[in-house]
């Protein structure tokens, strides 16, 4: 039994444990008040906030709580495009954002602001040079994450925050995925977090707004956490999240390194194991604990059950045939295999037999998935005596993975220089018909209406 | 040491304490995940989504889990106001809603919206008829609290929801102070509550919306709780909200028999105790649990600090000299005095001896703050022979209690007929002066910019 899903969410830091039973006898009251609970409770919150922003990098003041993550993005994002309307009405956020900036990004849009999406490389990183051109007179905010949630790649945050200072545009980093593991360079201008990302409890989230930052909360005025979160804060929970923030980082180096090797390993051997596997993400300038592969012909989310049942718990970022799971942004702005999508991150403290235990498993169970789509033992191409120069496959109502399987399966009907079309209309095959032909070698020669052209140059590869 | 401001939040129930360690370890993953600790905490929340679904009387599929009352508040206002643009523009509020209601409509006037606040009478509570007519044929949506957090005079819910249904338009119960107490009664179209003023902990609120009733969340989409809570939900807090709600459900009409006679007896001998006091709100159709009364000549917060000196926390709505306490609009709306205001809420299990106890405690600590204020030994009216016909006290620049202070100090110095004007710029003096008239026996002749005209007509009540 292994959690590997600690990008999601982890298991309360025993640190938090411990400070959330002491403060809930004590931190229960309204800290507005000024009665002895009230006091006591304004007291710990205090204490609360000076221990988050000395792991954040801030004054005290200039940190605000939050009921979540996401609602420091949308309060952060928001408050500074109200604020600074009259500076602008661009927002500038990468195209791997988490999706409660890019759906703040949309409100935006919506409500008749401009969005300038920044796209990002093969490995999920922002271009440092395209970022800076982005930026633009009219530009009111700019957001760029520290570290991608799906892929782990990091971004060039110091880099892009100087070139937004240099613009006079302030910089949002969502910091959820890196915090854990260290403050965040640069002169940004906002920060946001998220407590459950590091063993606090879920529910309190980060917003740090930097002294002379425009900013005006969104929504109806109130008093909290001056405007940043509406109602009173559950101060049990934020002392708890701000104790395991300062226990983490205090394990954060040394812990830091030995997953790091471990993960190294799950980049390598992931490939060798499971044959047509890619492994996604920037191998070196990435989070210590997160891998992410995709394989061909897999269904993501039968996957994960077979992972589920054979004791891992991980993530995935593919939309297939079933629609609990929905389409990574991430791996479409990427430009890379969605299907077979799976992400893998460890919580601080695994063993390293549980990864090891994990790379024995893993073959069976992608075998399984394949073997019940029908790909498991895929027979030789037949003899067909003269194969036809162009075959059509009609796939059109079949969702990811099928379409790149009936690809695959008939790509050797074909002699090398023919051409297969795939008649495909699942959104996912605009990703991963391309991302095959990249992986197998074949040539992709283009997409018109629903009808994807491959080429056959080669060989399978394996094959 | 005794606690008696249940109305703004309460310790952890023994049962949600109990509930909140259980789910800690249980209750962490991302409940939308669909690996082993995914299904757990959904399953977690799914229980709890039933249990306080049954207690507010509402399906589980109609109950989100908000991250506070006020955001629940925010969110069911603003939902409605945006689904029902096109119905109309205009919101409907009584004029003594909690101030997250005031501030969303205020929001909603920024924006363009209307806003009708129906008033209340001396009591506090909304005239039906007054309620009726204000629903026109523009109106989005009426917002009715069950109960009032100030004074605990509780509202014609049912008759109020019942114009509503036959006018077409949604009714939101605020129902925070009531809900611990029992469901609300009336066909309501949302509902909203708190768990910290049931004993659950803070970061938690409800927000009920009805089948077919129209709904749009505000802000950027969200997935969770259908748009109502941005972010993943506290599952163990949520869990221990719902517990807790059983619970004190459980006690509920027992507990309320009880407090209820112990606050008849505040209400009864507070003004035997301590003079020049006044017991506001409906002495009968009330909350169980609160009572609220204010003294002449008396600095709300400097009462509140000798409370708290003596032993007991209690709130309080007057808006006096030190800055931290703001002014009460309910207080306001009632047209009842302001200066000294303060507000007694009783946990459950408040024992009969407590109550006692408080009452001993209570005239020395008003007695007290009045020594300080120069009230407490009033020196009978000097004899001056031949008394001034007008007088003229200029207390601008001095904030409540000061003004009705100088006031009651030269009353005496004009013969019966003769007529005192009292020059004060603080706001508070616009409800305190003539509430003073109204409580001494004195005639208020009304207000011009900053002159107030008092005629003497009788001799001091108990003087």
């Amino acid at each position: 039994m292994s959690y590997f899903d600690a990008a999601s969410s982890l298991p309360l830091h025993p640190v938090a444990r411990q400070a959330l039973l002491a403060s809930v006898d004590e931190g229960w009251a309204d800290p507005a008040r000024p009665h002895r609970e009230g006091r006591r409770a304004r007291m710990l919150l205090d204490a609360a906030r000076e221990t988050a922003a000395e792991a954040v990098g801030c004054r005290p003041d200039e940190l605000r709580f939050t009921s979540s993550g996401t609602q420091a993005l949308h309060t952060g994002i928001r408050g500074v495009l109200a604020a600074r309307r009259r500076a602008g009405r661009r927002l500038v956020v990468s195209a791997v954002e988490h999706s409660a900036v890019l759906h703040t990004a949309e409100a935006h849009e919506r409500s008749g602001g401009l969005v300038r999406e920044v796209g990002v490389d093969r490995t999920g990183r922002v271009e440092a040079q395209e970022w800076k051109q982005a930026l633009g007179e009219d530009c009111a905010l700019a957001c760029l994450q520290s570290a991608n949630h799906e892929v782990g790649t990091v971004q060039p945050v110091a880099e892009a925050a100087e070139a937004c200072a240099e613009a006079g545009v302030p910089l949002l980093v969502d910091a959820a995925q890196s915090l854990p593991w260290g403050p965040v360079e640069g002169p940004w201008s906002l920060l946001t977090g998220s407590a459950h990302k590091w063993g606090g409890p879920a529910g309190v989230g980060l917003l740090a707004v930097r002294k002379g930052v425009r900013f005006a909360p969104p929504g109806p005025v109130d008093e909290r956490e001056r405007g940043a979160a509406p109602g009173f804060e559950n101060i049990p929970a934020v002392v708890a999240a701000a104790a395991a923030l300062r226990a983490v980082r205090a394990e954060a180096d040394a812990e830091a390194a030995r997953l790091r090797a471990l993960v190294d390993r799950i980049r390598a051997r992931v490939p060798e194991l499971v044959p047509d596997t890619e492994v996604v993400g920037d191998p070196v300038r990435r989070l210590p604990h997160l891998v992410t592969f995709s394989c061909l012909y897999v269904d993501g989310e039968a996957l994960l059950h077979a992972l589920d049942t054979a004791g891992y718990s991980v993530s995935s970022g593919s939309s297939c045939t079933s629609s609990t799971l929905t389409p990574s942004h991430v791996l479409r702005a990427m430009g890379v295999l969605s299907e077979g999508n799976v992400r893998v991150s460890l919580p601080p403290g695994t063993a390293e037999s549980e990864v090891d235990r994990f790379l024995e498993a893993l073959p069976g169970a992608v075998e399984g998935v394949r073997a019940h789509l029908g790909i498991g033992a895929r027979a030789e191409p037949a003899d067909r005596g003269a194969a036809e120069a162009e075959v059509t496959v009609d796939a059109r109502g079949k969702l990811c993975p099928l379409p790149v399987i009936e690809l695959a399966k008939v790509i050797e009907d074909v002699p090398a220089g023919g051409v297969v079309r795939v008649l495909a209309d699942d959104e996912a095959a605009r990703l991963d018909i391309p991302a095959w032909c990249e992986m197998t070698g074949h040539a992709f020669e283009g997409v018109e209406g629903v009808e994807y052209r491959v080429r056959r140059t080669a060989p399978r590869r394996g094959a």
